[in-house]
């Protein structure tokens, strides 16, 4: 109780404070009658000290000297969100009790058979690539001894005409069976998920493997073309990257290398990666760990209180209360904002750094700090990493390099991206609805927004973006499209699905249709 | 379109930026084909770009160089507390329509009647006190005169001694009257509020000016004291303050400086106060308009959402569900925090301000940066500056001059603010039950954790500081406090006090009683 001393003393004018600040941090060790109330008590008129004496300003006012800070008020926001949503969660419980179950499934056992045949299956499109270049690699070198046989100059404007023409025609069959090896890939995988893999989850994870190989076959097949190329006709002022040097074409072709770049946590093939010295399997189990409690802590969210919440909109949607479908999204919005961030966590924080530390993979830049972001493309620059190495290395790059202007090239990459998304979620959902793709496509005059944004003065423009960014995003976009594909699987397979027909949304879109 | 160029090659090590980031920055003015787009189309092999090319952490990594901003996360608690709160909006509507009626009033002629009568006799007993002081003062100048002709010499130790004993008979006379005249304006003030005026609200303002009218009271009895003592017995070394100066005393006792002190902003009489040069009008008619619409804000966030809630939790306080209350609480938190900001700002800076622009007052300093504080007692001391002022200009610092341990002085501060606001809630709503009187003395042991908690090592004693100070006030103290105010007027006057009577509540209170 002694150690009770109000620091109001402290800020007057008329009293010293440095022994009752050493009291107030509890670093001074002398009796509590310090020299502050040493000087109240030899103070005699106490009522009539001057509190008043000069001019000031309220701190909130216009015209204070200073901003105040408010970092106060942050943590308010964090204790506000906590507590509301706990009491989301706990009206949640009086509502639907437990909805976890764990011991249930609503997957088929073909789906699991299935799943598991593509797992084995889709790597072997690497492998089939691997051979490809063997034999290309293969096709190089002799093309080589036969021009040093010949004994003909390999500089003279005739040779280096010929060995161009050689070299298309041999990448065009290279290129062929590429595409046909790769294509397969996906048309199977596609073809396979969508018409015998009924659970969404085991058929996005397939569909995902396939997308994932396909990638890397075309980086694979890319990057070593440019590598044969190169070695073909050395040109001193075209080095190839250091890194490759201790690895040179057509070293590279071999099993092991390819199968390292499988495993490796890159889409983007090269020769040689930078590498770490050991695995530190502490690092592997933590973030292990991680994966496993962040897709639980998901799991329990989607069963929870996203499904219910999700079951309940359909009656809006059949109905189109707009209104009630727009209180939907917002409550939906929460769950998903926090199922995205536990996503994009477990998935590009925790996996792929587990998946390098394996593989000894030095380079673990997977995303950048795309939370910060303050204008769209920003966030597609930097939220996924590897795919953006990919489409910067293997599509914009070469589009540039061959003439085409820029801003074509940005809108073809957004239209990959868009039917890759499509694949991913419309494929295993068995609604090819379009709006992953038209959300990608989207993206653009998004763009253009926050762009536009930056220019205008009066408004913070880096705060003004980055709110747009998480509304499009997070509170519209993704709740959104969840909604748009959920209702679309019910539609089909749902018990409501008789109830769609007869609704005035089913009536609207046959209107729109005709 | 052609300005779309993406910033991911800005990033590359291989390529310049600042031509790409002029692009980017909407400053450059050459046509898009830049310097980069040049080295691209330049570069022959794009496909082997040598994108990991040197160990990188992932930036949420324990190993980072440096830890990334969460700026981004700020933005987004925003975004989704307000988004939730809109949801909450919509839900409400839907349930219970428009519950503001701007036509209807539940208070009766009386309380207005009375409310009127008190507010314009309280502040005769300030000008009793003034009387008072009149008095004192000319008791005080005849007995200086007196001194004066009888030609004794005043500095001798009988002399001192007589002057001592006869300035401290008057000064228990007229202190008495001042306390006769004090007590009579609270216990006017109290017993008509408590037993004639029903509606809480024009009760507690009727209660609010009464006490303030007290404080003022109080503080002008006593720095009058100190003021005449120091008159009757000049001592060089124990200077009054400078700004004082100018009217000193028994100049000071007049009608309009008593006027002025009636309707300044502070609790603390002074004969000088620092002053401003003239009235900003435009600055008074912003700040009066600031207070009318938050009032307005408040009078809605009540009635259409806190009314309701408080009403839905009844049913749950008679059967003592008590995860039930604690999910009432959680949801009035929200509703009490954003009522507690507006009414404080309304208030403290858009009130006191404008009167203080009006009275030309010169310090403004009514509160300081409370949301920011680490510790309960710095919360008090920095919320309510006039009554922080008062209570350490006339309570804490006499108290401590005369010898009283700072810790129990400050015990008795909060006693004093704890009774002060019992008045201010408990008699306008009918019901002493001491919950505001047991809060205020709560605060101690709450002091007392935080402190403990400041010297915690491995955790940031700021932080959790703040963070109980906020649950303590807003997330738990204030919307109980508010639900058991509530409950216990509905027990007295509401439909429900049958209801009440036959309730396990009642029972377990009734038990506890014997």
């Amino acid at each position: 109780m002694a150690t009770i001393v109000t620091t109001a003393m402290s800020t007057s004018p008329d009293f010293p404070n440095s022994s009752l600040r050493a009291r107030y941090n509890g670093t001074a060790t002398e009796p509590v009658v310090n020299s502050t109330t040493q000087r109240i008590r030899e103070t005699k008129y106490r009522h009539v000290f001057a509190t008043h004496s000069q001019q000031r300003t309220s701190c909130l006012s216009a015209d204070a000297e200073k901003t105040p800070s408010f970092v106060g008020f942050r943590n308010l926001m964090i204790l506000v969100l906590l507590v509301s949503n706990l009491r989301l969660m706990i009206e949640n419980f009086r509502k639907y009790g437990v909805l976890i179950c764990i011991h249930c499934h609503d997957y088929r056992r073909q789906d699991v058979i299935y799943g598991a045949v593509l797992y084995l299956l889709v790597p072997l499109h690497l492998g089939i690539a691997y051979l490809i270049e063997v034999a290309a690699a293969k096709q190089a070198i002799s093309a080589m001894e036969r021009v040093k046989k010949s004994g003909e100059d390999r500089d003279s404007p005739e040779m280096q005409e010929r060995a161009r023409r050689s070299f298309n025609m041999t990448w065009r069959f290279v290129a062929f069976f590429h595409g046909v090896n790769a294509t397969f890939n996906l048309i199977i995988a596609t073809t396979v998920v969508y018409y015998h893999i009924h659970h969404p989850g085991i058929g996005t994870l397939c569909e995902l493997h396939a997308v994932i190989v396909w990638l890397k076959t075309c980086s694979y097949a890319f990057t070593n073309r440019d590598l044969r190329h190169a070695h073909l006709h050395p040109n001193k002022a075209q080095p190839l990257p250091e890194i490759y040097a201790s690895c040179p074409y057509p070293k590279n072709i071999n099993f092991r290398n390819m199968c390292y770049f499988w495993w490796a946590p890159t889409l983007i093939y090269q020769p040689v990666y930078p590498r770490t010295s050991h695995i530190r399997w502490g690092f592997v189990f933590r973030h292990a760990l991680e994966v496993v409690m962040l897709s639980i802590v998901i799991w329990i969210a989607s069963a929870q209180y996203a499904a219910p919440l999700l079951q309940n909109s359909l009656d809006k949607m059949f109905t189109l209360d707009f209104v009630s479908i727009a209180e939907r999204i917002m409550k939906l919005s929460t769950i998903s904002v926090f199922c995205w961030l536990c996503g994009f966590f477990a998935l590009f924080q925790s996996f792929m750094n587990a998946l390098a530390e394996i593989m000894r993979f030095g380079d673990r830049e997977f995303y950048g700090e795309w939370w910060n972001v303050d204008n769209i493309r920003s966030y597609w620059t930097t939220w996924n990493k590897p795919v953006t190495n990919f489409m910067r290395r293997h599509v914009y790059s070469p589009l540039v390099g061959r003439g085409c202007p820029p801003a074509v090239a940005q809108i073809i990459v957004f239209f990959i991206s868009g039917v890759l998304h499509e694949l991913l979620v419309g494929i295993p959902t068995h609604n090819v609805i379009g709006v992953a793709f038209a959300g990608m496509m989207f993206q653009i005059p998004l763009i253009i927004l926050t762009d536009s944004i930056q220019k205008v003065r009066g408004i913070d423009g880096k705060v003004a973006g980055n709110m747009i960014f998480w509304v499009s995003f997070c509170l519209v976009g993704q709740p959104l499209a969840a909604l748009l594909y959920f209702f679309a699987w019910q539609a089909k397979y749902g018990s409501v699905s008789k109830q769609w027909q007869q609704s005035p949304a089913a009536s609207a879109i046959n209107f729109l249709r005709r």
